[in-house]
Parts: structure tokens; C-alpha cells; sequence
């Protein structure tokens, strides 16, 4: 699954909306969404765990278009060469 | 970017210790970088947003890791076809 080529397919099908309701609030509905992970995380809720994974993603990515940032890009700058702190795999890092 | 492939990168990379916080204390992580994301959000912060919405996106799948889900399987099963909703591009359902 591409995460940028999911992006734009989330512009597409949401960008208007967003746009209408703003970074913000776009960005209140992602903690939202991260908060209904917690729940299905504890519940053990197989069924909607699996959806509230997808929701966070696809939240992230709305906030990414509002912001202007390509969240795929940022993820292989940062992470496309191993730990971004000590290049290691596995990571080496004291503490993390 | 494959969003599968980079979870399987992240296991490689902080599996181990992922498994040996555990899966509440490495949510508790995402929950943090949630929180560094609106920071710079605030702070129109162009380095550090770029970093930050990597960071959610790296313990989103480390708590996935934990979990035993495919992030991106699920991202595929609820939003392959449009919206999960109306089934439509761009989405048409009432509210959102």
C-alpha cells in the first residue's frame, strides 16, 4: 500500500471538506481517532481495532494536505536509512 | 512508499524493545509524537512538522507491531474502494 499515493486518494475523496473545516479541527478528529484506538486496544476488539488503524492513517494524511506536507516523503527522509539516530538495524540507541 | 514494507522495517529496527515497553507504554509514545505533531502544527514549524508526522507514522505501526495487525491491510480493506461510507469520490455522505 503507498502511503503517498494514499494521500492523494484521501485529497481527493476528502480535501474539499478538510479544507472547509480547517487544520484544526482536522487535526481534533485525528486525536479523536487516536483515542478510539486506545479503546479498541483495551477491549481486545479485533474487528474494530483493525478500522480504528486505518482511521488514524487516513486522519494523518488529511492533516498532511491541509499542512502541505507530503507525509510519505517525510517518512524515507527520516526513516530511509535505518534509526534516524544511529543508522543501526537493529537500532543501537541507549534509550528509546 | 509502502506502508507494509515500512512496518516490517520497524519491527526489524525496534521490534524487540517495542516488545519489551510493551504495547500501552509504546501507545503512550504515539500519544506523545500526537502531541509534538500539533506543537509544530502551532509553531508552523516546516523541519520539525516534517519529522514529526514521520514520527506518528513510525509508533502508529510499532504499536501495530505489538498488536499483530497489517496497518496497511486495513488501510486497504476500509478505504480500497473510495469512501467506507458513500462509496463515492469525493465523499457525499451528509457529515464527516
Amino acid at each position: 500500500m503507498d502511503l503517498g499515493e494514499f494521500q492523494r486518494r484521501i485529497e481527493r475523496l476528502y480535501g474539499e471538506r478538510d479544507r472547509r473545516r480547517g487544520l484544526f479541527e482536522t487535526y481534533a478528529w485525528l486525536v479523536e481517532e487516536v483515542g478510539e484506538l486506545s479503546r479498541a486496544l483495551r477491549r481486545k476488539d479485533r474487528a474494530n481495532l483493525e478500522v480504528e488503524f486505518a482511521d488514524v492513517v487516513a486522519w494523518l494524511v488529511s492533516v498532511g494536505n491541509l499542512a502541505g506536507v507530503d507525509v510519505a516523503a517525510c517518512v524515507e527522509r527520516l526513516y530511509g536509512d535505518g534509526c534516524p539516530r544511529c543508522h543501526q538495524t537493529p537500532c543501537a540507541c541507549p534509550l528509546r
